[in-house]
């Protein structure tokens, strides 16, 4: 099996009250791509400039992702992006975006990418997610992420890219602002209305929310008590949740039992990512580790002694 | 076993985009007793004016609530608060409050209150909080809930209230508030350095988290598609948390698996008293619909299928 993911590579430089990092490794595909390879074969697609070195590409290359279809734009700049977090790690502040190569990105899948059995469209333009998706022809579980930027000025594309795709993944805050729902699990059936069986509503520290024609299943986020920087958490996540999926072989017909030991995947990986700045955490990130705060979730979370 | 809980009775005039009362039965012991209630005797001790009939304490009288210690200020008038909430139903916007009789509250327990198992500090003066504490000597397991107002008010005498309760029950933006720590299990932590050795934190819709010196334990809200009012849900939330623990025996060297049931417990009376006005919905809740509700918060949190 595997899993192709499209979206930001991206240079951040972040300010928290407990350290800062300039022009460190992310963007939403580098994030994601870092929690999905600790569980199936994955390829990245996404645009870097001249100044993306081969040591950052080493970075990923190390862990076993796939970045043939990193695509190195001539004369052109990695997108940045600039910000810092205060007192209330939930709430980001930006202080600079620089979209460079990412703001005339036009995907270009190799077969290998193409005929991956799951893809994660991350938040890029719906018309360029829908091309992707279109693209993909093999693909049997689809995702998307978006944000409020294209809910509010391109809204008729996502809701076309929503309708292409099995899976949604979106911050609570998006999902009420997409249907107008103020409530959450009408939001998410609003969300199903036009298309996916599975929604996944990400709710920052308090955890994740997943809902289905079958049922639904919710998380509360691990009570980590040293989180540095909660950049990329929401990506990690996804990360965590498909790439278990895509090693399951499960499908758009995902199962709950399947559906919810991903979503403790998704759980677990991004309480690694905001334990250390940035890819830090995760790059160092062992699967023994994984499995040993899946259990400690499992423990968290269990009503009755079994 | 019995339960004693000292606090607010009141008349709530409320308004939501889903409808409105005037002058309903409220306040924090009456959410509180309605609750706890279902698993255990409930003495509650407060104040009302001349405007409290008797068809009010009947209500309560029908459950099963001891009301003897419900004190008749002649001339009085019974506390009132007036507010609403719009389309974000975590945030009450105040329109009115007469503390009216509870301005003047002053504890008076019968012998029947003063040797219950378990007491339930509500939310006033912290000062109060500490004699009625004091008065309790057969108490096995006493709790506190506290606000923001006593926080920046009474701060010395809140802190040492709390180093004379086994619980402490907050809202997690009260944590953060009193111990200055931005991170919930570090907020936490410091709490129980001032003596309890159970701290709840209550997260609205998002559920709560349980800290204690043995683990931690987490349970998300269940996802309600038809919430009309929260007034109430953290003290129904409070009521089938100690009402539980009461009914169990448990007092303060409760375990782990007892405190996790007690969890389950709250979050499901508050998930029940947010789906109509005031305390409309408890008021009619039967035993059986806590079982199967709990069934349902079991299967929505169980990460593996058993």
């Amino acid at each position: 099996m595997s899993l192709t993911v499209v979206g930001s590579i991206a240079f951040d430089s972040v300010r928290t009250p407990f350290g800062e990092r300039e022009r460190m490794l992310g963007g939403s595909a580098v994030h994601f791509a870092l929690a999905a390879t600790m569980f199936s074969e994955v390829h990245v697609v996404g645009p870097v400039g001249d100044d993306f070195g081969e040591e950052h590409l080493d970075l990923l290359r190390e862990r076993g992702v796939d970045v043939a279809d990193v695509e190195r734009v001539p004369g052109g700049e990695t997108f940045f992006w600039a910000g810092h977090y205060e007192h209330d790690l939930n709430v980001a502040h930006t202080d600079d975006t620089q979209l460079n190569v990412f703001g005339e990105f036009e995907p270009k899948l190799s077969d290998a990418s193409r005929s991956a059995d799951t893809l994660f469209l991350g938040n890029i333009q719906p018309e360029l997610q829908r091309r992707v998706r279109a693209a993909c022809d093999r693909t049997s579980l689809a995702a998307l992420d978006s944000m409020n930027l294209w809910i509010a000025t391109a809204r008729e594309s996502l809701v076309a890219a929503i309708g292409e795709v099995d899976c949604v993944m979106l911050n609570d805050a998006e999902i009420r602002e997409l249907t107008g729902e103020a409530n959450l699990a009408r939001g998410a059936r609003a969300v199903m209305g036009l298309g996916p069986r599975i929604v996944v509503a990400k709710r920052g520290e308090y955890g994740a929310a997943l809902f289905t024609e079958h049922g639904f299943f919710a998380l509360p986020g691990l009570l980590i008590e040293d989180v540095r920087d909660p950049t990329g958490a929401g990506d990690s996540f996804a990360g965590g949740f498909l790439g278990y999926l895509d090693r399951e072989g499960a499908g758009a017909d995902a199962g709950l039992p399947s559906l919810r030991r991903a979503m403790a995947y998704g759980t677990v990986l991004a309480s690694f990512n905001v334990e250390d700045f940035g890819t830090e955490r995760i790059l160092r990130l062992s699967p023994d580790e994984v499995e040993a705060r899946l259990a400690e979730l499992e423990a968290l979370t269990r009503i009755s002694a079994s």
